[in-house]
């Protein structure tokens, strides 16, 4: 049995996770001691051999992300000097996706940056979900597998029984394939969100482009962070006429005001996945979580076997 | 003075831009051979000492394309090992670029592997102009320019005195930021074709999303290939109640049945750059071709001299 | 059993090869699909899985030699980002091979940049046979495997009897080592064709250097490429009373006039391989093909069974 | 003058330290932004442009340490891309420096990993001051220049007229290197606190190895972390006799407890350099700090105009 | 059984350390002949295949140190070229290891150097025993397998029964860890030698930090090399009152008048390893070597086994 | 002036060359030591500043070559450390060159070994001179400044007025394009020996290949090694009726029986470079060498300068 070449280790980011991914393996989670020294420097201490183990190690680079991503960097050096067969680095919400490319002069293009600093450690291969945009795949020259939740999110919304009077809204001009996507999975039509300024000096508005009227819309992201637009368009597509907002994402990221926000807002329901913990204690009926812990696992146990990922998608 | 320090060459892709760049600059082009041996082998011959300089190598990327993408890679390889201080490909059509991520199981990303090879050719720098994705430019870790034909293009359309009865279209729903950019200059709303099948089996229609009618559409994209989008985009629109199209692009790849597409379309104008010879003889009232040669000539001298290339853009 | 980790996939170069290697393994050829989008770019399509297997991609350099290189590495590169276990290019005629050096100031070194190109790629091992020179497998740092023909064309010509009026004669100045090579294997004397100017502004003449008169003569080179030399050598040898002129190769490029020029020479037999496809139909009596399809297969199987590879030519 | 090639930038670890480096060398600051997103990441933006210029990028990475050493990185990231000639990393406190070997199984080699990653970023150069090790310039193939603050320490203290009857004291084992050289500049002789178990299971203890008795001590340490060392070695330094005790270090880590326990210690003084800023208001009488912007300015004016800086300490 | 996976071949440094280490692992050593070309070239014949094999290399880096390091550098490429699947370069003295950091301007820091020539010459991990300095571990990044012989030695002095009456010295600063570690495992107290110059133009002296009166001293140092220290400090301790002086050491470099100083000193035995060879007829009573073939044996068994090394050492 | 960026550097291998080509560029050699420590570490010292120079750094790489080798990368890796502008290796002999490809299985290439060591140690340049094989120059990324003496040769032939009854033969199959090229510079036919085993068991025997009686012939070769080839080859020729025979190389590497041989051979007079330094009192009437200081000189003077190194060549 193949099953005894995978250990699966966890950062400090999603620790939860970690323990239901290594659960739908059926494997006990590697135990490593992941701290601070006293002047902030991460400690780490793996406590068993890894010795020609294809490792995989959990860690969304969520918030505080930096801590987050010198964790994971620490751990791969440790575990690659450790003579593991292979390192799997498992960032389920791969941060600073946004900053993927220039959009002013001297801009960094950071999230090319950790690719080359995850590779640099001595990562074997990537294993992230709704990257924010498809291209950060190809900052990698290592393997890299590229799950996505949004079937997931399909599958609930399917239950809700929308049917054909439902839209399927994108939150900015940016985000539209991806709401296609989500919109032929339910057969339905898609909007979007135009923010843009009437005239120099006035406030931007939410412009909806596209037919909303009478229907319920649903709008998808892969990130929500503050949450302004997402409530914001909310209300626009209210104005608009839309009989109910429901709102989706892969990854709650949940920064600043985004809770109050959201528990202020005018929608039926916010649904996301379990990549980036979130802590609060929130109203089951408005906030509904979906597990992506299965999900990894069997990717994970497909890479471990060499058998087909992209079949999970079929 | 500094300008005795470039050397501007041409690959086989596009010599009468390269004579327009290098007399923009103010200097003839390099003399050097690029051939072809009996059996297809690419053959090159640099007639000059280049050794110390800061070459510039221009070679858009456009049909034949694995022809000018060999070319270019033997022409930097040749220029390295001959001692250039310098070799910057300027790549004005950057080919490839639509295979930017994987987009299904086991695809290629080959607009990487562009970018890693032209590294591996030893290339110090790459200019490129309005990259289909602005990530691309995080494929590369050598320095790159990043130029944009857009302000010239606006500038062209402003004489056409459009005024407020404009709207910016979309020809697909991944290029709404480009559209969101022209419109801003132009001071219009946008709006997106969005192509979705309605059934099964069933033909895609083109729906557009945006209200277009009694508006003059300007449809905008990067490339145009096959002009099969914005020939049907176009139709689609003025079934919608657009006045009139014009259909612009910054590179007019122009491939298979394009041309007589869009002689036969129901359009005002067809606008694109030089970035990319079109060879035929085309009626000037209808197409018309805007020079980026002295966009390329000014970015040349400011690199070569140490000034900022981003207030180009200012 | 190991051989269920192989999978052979050819490029477009040669399909009836790759197809011969495969049944000699005794598999059947992977399925995938290489062909050109409307405007040139290639596209691809591999439509069964490779994660955890050894990959064999046949794919010989030879005409067109920029499109082929290029699905070779566009090939390589979708191959490694699928998680193959490796990725083995074989590359029968390595093109390029005779841009090995600069003789020129500011000459490329063709060859070498090629051996970067597809380390870049991702191949993890090359396999070629007959280079043109033996130091290009020194152009690489992953493993190179050098297979020859020159045995199985020995075998074949020990077949006609010549017996000890027989002489090997390179057909340049660079190929002796080779022709000693083919002559140890027959116990027969060698020659050289120098080409020689009498005098400045006269015309090459070729000059046999050693004894071919009431002598068969074998010429033997690696390419074929225009014939020109061949044919012309021919008829010195000829004149210098050399009895029969029988041609060898292992690699047929027969480019521009070459097969018109050998159909009409005054040579007893044209002897190649196939490592690269000649399409026309030819006498069959005058130009004789031999397979290495054996050769290369059983190559495959033993690097894939970590069997000595060398030992095939003890 | 060379002068108007260098530009001076800072991350947000100390700038108190930046604004006194570039006014040694004459010149302003760069203009740079450096804060925070909601979620956590870092933005940056680089004001002017520096194409062509020597940047010199000053940032000890002091705590919050994994936050900067993430702006250096995407600082670098950033200065890279936009062209600037070379990217010299100040980094006057070189953090995880004593992560610089495995001491358990499976542990990382964190002072290396960094070395990578600064590297990987882009930087053309470092420059450190006092490393926890000397092998640590190893982990680095770009050039490197190692400063250090002893000489000014030494020059500090022999203005207190301790002569003779001083002792310089190493706190542990790894130290003794350092005391030395310190020592030999005052012309003192040297002891050691060896800190051991007397038996399992009972406290460690101050062992001194050498003689301290009716000396004035000098503690000299490269790091004060949290001083419990320093503290219980300069009581049991008094215990054996030793009539004064003064606190030396190049880097005022000062985490936890440090401040506390050194303001309640039985010490004459603490003496420090400004390599990490240190916040909080302490008794000058007690507290000494040795300011290191002359020395790191006077070192980058050398680097940018080729002058030697080995020669700055001859 | 993987047994049949490994192969252990040796350069011409330790022919019997590696002849002992393949005996306890209980294969053949692997068949290859390294001489030398009549101008001084290194000629390699590697007279069995490796093809998939992990190839355990043995070639401490001694006297004479350059032909030793080229002889293990070409073998590896010999092997990487000859498809080995592992290439694992046992060097249980690893030479230049004093070399590791700057001590003078424009030092080279040789200790790195040679790690990354062994990385670029295709060595897949390293297998070392008692570095001069951890920190050199840290110059690679391929996996490395530091044993340590401190152990052996201490089983073996724990024989002579020296008690409480011991005391275990440092012959200098920078050696105080590796004391305080053999000190631990006999239960001992530490001292230290500190060279220093009690004038300027006056000859250093012994000074003898710590208390060693009527006590057995046993000197611990990585490497004797020309015994010059350990000599002088031999008489130092027993000036100061030292019972008896055991001198220990992993490395006998012995280099120059080494063999003759000890032979000659007031030294009780002299102790050391077989990690590099020690050609002269000894003298039994006095000099004492202590074999690591078991050790590094019982580690490449683990190393092919995918088992913990660490375990080794608990 | 440009003159003050250049530093000359030598290493131990041919001093009396190094000082000659700073005396043709007009400067003193820089001052370095290279010597060695006790244990046969190589231990250098650069006496004076390289910050910001262009290093030439004089080594042929001939015997002992592995001192020479390891001489060469420490000085570059120290040169690179001390920040040098660049570090250009000037090996005008390129040793191992014959170990340019596999001749047998598990044969390492040793060449290619070699360049990727002083890629890695961190040289900017090469500089050699007569390659044994053009190919060399490809397993180099970095520039390479290839050279050659044979007009130095040529030129002092011509002096002899041999004119049309000479022959230049080359001593064996691969070096008769370099033969071809002294032929073409003289005017004069070839010949080639062939060295051939007439029966199996049978010594080898000097096969001349091409008319050489009553003429003058004029061996060529790059490398002399052992000399036996050259002396065999010389009287092979003369019993084929030569007239006189002379013997010309670039580079003597006179090793074994090499002078004895040559003093006693039937051989007008044997003429060589100063590349290698060839120490012995040789008879002048027989031993002739020709100096290539002015050539190198020139070539290091234009590459500081910008100016074309292959002009020198036309």
């Amino acid at each position: 049995m193949r099953k005894n070449k995978i250990k699966i280790f966890s950062g400090s980011a999603n620790h939860s996770l970690a323990r239901a991914i290594a659960a739908h393996v059926g494997i006990a989670l590697g135990e490593a001691e992941v701290s601070r020294f006293s002047d902030g420097e991460i400690q780490i201490g793996i406590k068993e051999s890894v010795r020609g183990k294809n490792v995989f190690l959990i860690q969304p680079l969520c918030d505080p992300i930096n801590e987050h991503i010198m964790e994971l960097l620490i751990l791969i050096d440790a575990l690659k000097r450790a003579s593991a067969h292979s390192v799997n680095a498992v960032v389920p919400y791969y941060g600073y996706a946004r900053q993927d490319r220039k959009t002013r002069a001297r801009d960094p293009i950071t999230a090319k940056l950790l690719a080359d600093l995850i590779t640099a450690a001595g990562a074997s291969r990537v294993i992230a979900m709704d990257l924010h945009a498809g291209q950060i795949q190809g900052f990698f020259n290592i393997p890299f597998d590229h799950l996505t939740a949004v079937p997931i999110i399909a599958n609930y919304l399917k239950d809700k029984q929308i049917r054909d009077e439902g839209v399927v809204v994108s939150p900015d001009l940016g985000g539209m394939t991806r709401a296609r996507e989500l919109a032929n999975r339910l057969g339905l039509p898609i909007a979007v969100i135009d923010k843009k300024r009437p005239a120099p000096n006035q406030a931007e508005v939410m412009n909806i482009i596209g037919d909303v009227s009478n229907r319920v819309a649903i709008i998808i992201d892969d990130i929500i962070d503050t949450a302004g637009t997402v409530v914001l368009g909310a209300e626009a597509l209210k104005k608009e006429g839309a009989l109910k907002v429901y709102v989706c994402c892969s990854h709650p990221v949940f920064s600043g005001p985004a809770l109050e926000r959201l528990q202020g807002a005018a929608v039926e329901e916010v649904i996301y996945t379990n990549s980036i913990p979130v802590d609060q204690n929130l109203p089951a009926e408005k906030f509904h979580v979906l597990s992506v812990a299965p999900l990894i696992g069997e990717a994970i146990m497909r890479i471990n076997e060499d058998r087909s990922v992209s079949a999970l998608f079929d």
